[in-house]
């Protein structure tokens, strides 16, 4: 099989190459070939989402990819939208058709303490978040700023609400068989929508799974004060991007948060944090969810769950034993790194 | 003076009630008069927000607002949406011109212990949301559900934005003097406007302001995890929606939150909490909220601050002294409102 990684800006290198470490250790047989996105591409090419890397994904497998993106001062922060670092990003995320963007928030036994809330709240959380990835207001064209006004539009198709819930339900269905669906159905017609179609669907096909709507500002309320109530959570893209953000300070580093976007061709794999401007080049930055990101690489992308719960394993491991910085430990990004692969069985 | 009160569904009319005994003691000189919203509106007229109602607001230099809407499987919620309580409540806010809703989020030392959050995090936040409540998704008339598609429309003009920028920046100047402006720039134009506009009023008109921007995504991950960099939050209606009922886990009870609605003319001030339709009746919900929703209408609606802070001060003691149910504590709706009123100096 053919991965094609894309480290991207900041300490998208960096963790990028620790993943890949791993990965070659756990799947020697794949071949690996690496190319630009974002800021970098653009400063190479003029692209953030150049032609050459377009082609280069035609026959991936899998893409599995670094950050993307500068500080706010960046200078890449004043070109035109579409030569945007994070254009590059969306952009890669529809020509990958990527649709699901799947988020599993794990507090892992053992490291409650680093975790803003309290311990007893805390322990035990495992959730999934699905993100609708490729509609709503991220890319419908029906858009405009112009003098004093400016609008964007929220819209959403039966065929892509159903195809996304349809990844939720068979999630739920190897976990704990809920999904929580989440719009603003109170106030908004494209809510009404969704709702009505991710009931029929569940109606139609997977009568077997516990089914509840609730509404995004409630959700936003109990994931922190009750986290445990969720198993699966489905979302439109903006919803999600939030919710998704703020679940993942409950396992207290954003460090260690991998991601998996699911859709009709070769997923796309990455960490959830951001590029990390102040600590790029240093050799610091927690490898930790570009880690466990090839692990999801190796079980939704290649279907090798051996190989992702191997990384699982060895990550949860080394976290314990060379926890990095922004866990409060001293570990840098070899460190960590090194421990991983000794503790791969 | 003269004050509408509107207690509404569930359990609005028992908190509403605490607020007024208060009210009576601090301002013995307002009058008051009742009337309906919500669900109980439609019952009685067949209309969430009556003609009624709506003729009472003329002359009315300022209202309290109980709760609206019913449980999850409530009748109401079959209704078309535009006679579902909720929609009386939105009508409300446009006919009195309110864009500005204020969002208090402190935590009364002491109180620490009720947050989800660390004690060290929670301690001493205070934080005041402001978020536009008569644009954007909300109440722009281009939206649709036809067939299987549907869409609503996230827009804002530059007067829309000044307008409520203005009210952030001004309740900056009494407070520490920073403002964080949340948005999605990186993605929405509507955003980009946004940005834009708050900017330059502060260029033009509050030099002496310091003024941020941040993303959505990134603030409700920030809020939770380091609540104290925040002095003023301003944001667009569905985002202060999202970010405000997140922020109220802070305090730890829904039960502490009140609000104020700010615009043309009279203002609206409501305690952020539902309906509570499982306790509704039973004489045990905390009227704290309301009863802090009173003081604001005290200071902002009235303009006596003095009676605002003999509001906030007997409050803060009767919740040390007589803590609710929701806080752990045995109080019920009457003897909380007791210590109030026996704690006003
Ligand atoms: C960088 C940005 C466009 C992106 C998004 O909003 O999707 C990011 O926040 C994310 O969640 O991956
Ligand atoms: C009930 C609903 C329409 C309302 C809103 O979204 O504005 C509520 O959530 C609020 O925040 O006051």
């Amino acid at each position: 099989p053919k991965i094609v990684t894309l480290p991207g800006d900041g300490i998208g290198p960096e963790v990028t190459a620790a993943a890949v470490a791993v990965l070659r250790e756990v799947a020697p047989d794949v071949t690996i070939e690496e190319h630009l996105i974002g800021g970098i591409a653009y400063d190479t090419h003029g692209d953030p989402f150049p032609q050459v890397t377009r082609d280069a994904l035609k026959d991936a497998d899998a893409v599995l990819l670094g950050t993307v993106g500068g500080a706010q001062d960046s200078a890449w922060n004043l070109l035109p939208r579409h030569l945007r670092p994070e254009s590059g990003l969306l952009a890669l995320r529809k020509a990958l058709g990527c649709y699901a963007n799947l988020r599993p928030v794990r507090v892992q036994p053992g490291l409650e303490y680093l975790s803003p809330l309290k311990a007893e709240l805390a322990r035990g959380v495992d959730i999934l978040i699905v993100r609708e990835l490729l509609g709503g207001v991220y890319f419908d064209g029906d858009r405009k700023i112009d003098g004093d006004t400016a609008y964007n539009t929220m819209r959403y198709t039966t065929p892509e609400v159903e195809r996304v819930a349809r990844v939720a339900f068979w999630a739920a269905e190897q976990r704990k068989g809920r999904v929580t669906s989440v719009d603003k159905a109170n106030v908004l017609e494209v809510s009404e929508l969704w709702r009505r179609d991710v009931t029929a669907l569940r109606d139609r096909e997977y009568r077997g799974i516990h089914l509840n709507h609730e509404y995004v500002d409630s959700v936003a309320m109990l994931i922190v004060s009750d986290p445990s109530r969720y198993d699966v959570i489905v979302t439109e893209n903006l919803f999600g991007d939030i919710l998704s953000d703020l679940a993942a300070v409950i396992p207290g580093s954003l460090g260690l948060m991998p991601s998996a976007s699911l859709g009709d061709g070769a997923g796309l794999f990455e960490p959830i944090h951001g590029s990390a401007p102040d600590i790029a080049g240093k050799g610091v930055a927690n490898p930790a969810a570009a880690i466990m990101s090839a692990g999801m690489l190796l079980r939704h992308g290649l279907k090798r769950p051996e190989g992702a719960n191997q990384i699982d394993r060895a990550v949860a491991l080394a976290l314990r034993e060379h926890p990095t910085r922004d866990l409060g430990g001293k570990a840098d990004t070899q460190t960590f790194t090194r421990a991983v692969l000794s503790a791969l069985e």
